[in-house]
């Protein structure tokens, strides 16, 4: 049976060699990735965003466990160092996850370096196609809600949540500045805490005024309140993902096809752009004395401005 | 007096215009910092970098004012959300910086988007550029180290500090992800706290385990103690950062040298990419019938894997 077959039906061996075959820049991975295509698009993608400390791997525990008590299957991507997934975390939360990782309905991917996509954005897009193919139905990507880059990845999901505590003063600054506008659902996590009432209350004052600026017919945003330690919101955060995705699926996925058109495409340049910096650049660079270049730039007889605007031009007058 | 002039002297007003316009991606201020550059090389960066709440902003205040004292020019470039810089920060915070944004010597710069450099680290380069040729002595690069974006941005400073507090071991486990290579100092910050003695032997060891690995001619890393809300180990932490750029500048700056070839080899490649993202991708994506492209996907009768190839192969040919 062939290695594309192998991973349709599941055999986790064949994937999780895939995967490391993808991270080394292994070509044939490449084709069998080119292979799996035609059998993604199925799965339901959940993005789960927030600051380190949130207690994102619990809410993605919990949501694992629930997912499998549905006969669902389930694929994690955790991109993120300081994950229990990755390995980043303490004892604790790592052995709590132990018991998905003998379970056959999950697989979990940790992505903490770039890869060879480029980009943990790449990388992380790859992952999610081949657990895709693979037939889980669920696929939850788990980021440190900070950097641009975990931004971008939140953003290949069909729905997004943004987790945060109470009284993270620097969490709600951290969502205006822009995790705002991706978020789907939103979670004050740890609700037990002083000040759950009042984050929650901002959220959706941030959300109402958003709301006003939008489209109305678009999704309007939900927030609720968890303890992910103990269950407590987990199945109605469930339930407004499974609503989330009827929403995205509505009148023949009208929306669903709205919210993927421009990822794709970003997705499509992503990967010219990857290809452009792997062989035209080597070819590029080649046909100047870089080093020479660079002794004058660090010279101060030219600079890394005017250098790379001839570099480019010259490449633009040889396109014809 | 032509911009180049006046901010080589430091004029506010015009750098400011500068940056502003430099962020717009206006083709005058590119050529503006083509002509600066000759006056960049002079100024010494230090990079400041470690999780949200470990007191960065506040440690990169008591450093400003131990070079303002000592008669030293400061430039600061603050890259995250939640800095106080940058405005994302509690009150407090920004009320205390606001003492050093009335003082001439001083010229802070936030950045939070990517900008029209199409990168983070490219649009703090260009900002380290403007503010050296504006003759600071020293610049002060301050960034939440968390994603790559991060890193890449410390990666363009001459001394890198990387800050934490007792007892995170997040942030220990961060440190190990990555960071640790790149720091020449490291400060526990909050020292007062439990757990800051078994951090500071934590961090030695760390540095113990990379010196052993590493070359023995190089510069061996350091470890503070610091409270810097009473500026306690502030004065040991500056008399090492004045150290490091006197082990650089060594033996006619080989060291030095050594560190910042292959960091402008960098600057030079992702200009490039940049420039063939703006001007080549839009002609080669004109070649093709996108919308059909991306409809032909979305319905898996192809896959973005190999449009890119296709895309990148035909630009190979016509380079001939």
């Amino acid at each position: 049976m062939d290695v594309i077959a192998q991973i349709r039906q599941g055999d986790i061996r064949a994937t999780a060699r895939l995967m490391r075959d993808l991270d080394e820049g292994d070509p044939r991975a490449r084709e069998v990735l080119k292979g799996l295509y035609p059998y993604t698009g199925r799965a339901h993608v959940v993005g789960i965003t927030g600051s380190p400390g949130v207690g994102k791997s619990t809410l993605t525990d919990k949501m694992i466990h629930y997912l499998r008590e549905q006969g669902l299957t389930v694929g994690v991507v955790a991109v993120d160092p300081t994950s229990p997934f990755s390995g980043g975390a303490i004892l604790g939360d790592r052995i709590r996850m132990q018991r998905h990782a003998t379970d056959e309905g999950v697989f979990i991917r940790s992505l903490a370096t770039r890869g060879h996509f480029g980009g943990l954005t790449a990388s992380a897009r790859a992952v999610i196609n081949v657990l895709d193919a693979m037939g889980k139905d669920f696929i939850l990507v788990e980021t440190v809600g900070v950097g641009q880059d975990e931004v971008d990845i939140v953003h290949a999901a069909h729905t997004t949540i943004v987790v945060t505590v109470p009284g993270m003063g620097d969490d709600i600054q951290a969502i205006k500045a822009g995790i705002l506008e991706i978020g789907d659902l939103f979670v004050v996590n740890k609700a037990d805490r002083e000040g759950a009432d009042r984050t929650y209350q901002d959220l959706l004052t941030m959300i109402d005024l958003r709301q006003t600026e939008a489209s109305s017919d678009g999704w309007r945003p939900q927030v609720f309140k968890t303890e992910a330690q103990k269950n407590i919101g987990v199945p109605e955060l469930m339930a407004a993902i499974f609503a989330h995705r009827e929403f995205l699926h509505r009148d023949g996925g009208r929306y669903l096809a709205q919210i993927m058109a421009p990822r794709l495409r970003q997705e499509l340049l992503d990967l010219v752009l990857q290809g452009i910096k792997d062989t035209i650049l080597p070819r590029l660079l080649a046909d100047i004395s870089l080093d020479q270049v660079l002794q004058d730039i660090a010279n101060r007889k030219t600079d890394p401005y005017t250098v790379s605007d001839e570099i480019v031009g010259n490449l633009a007058g040889r396109m014809g």
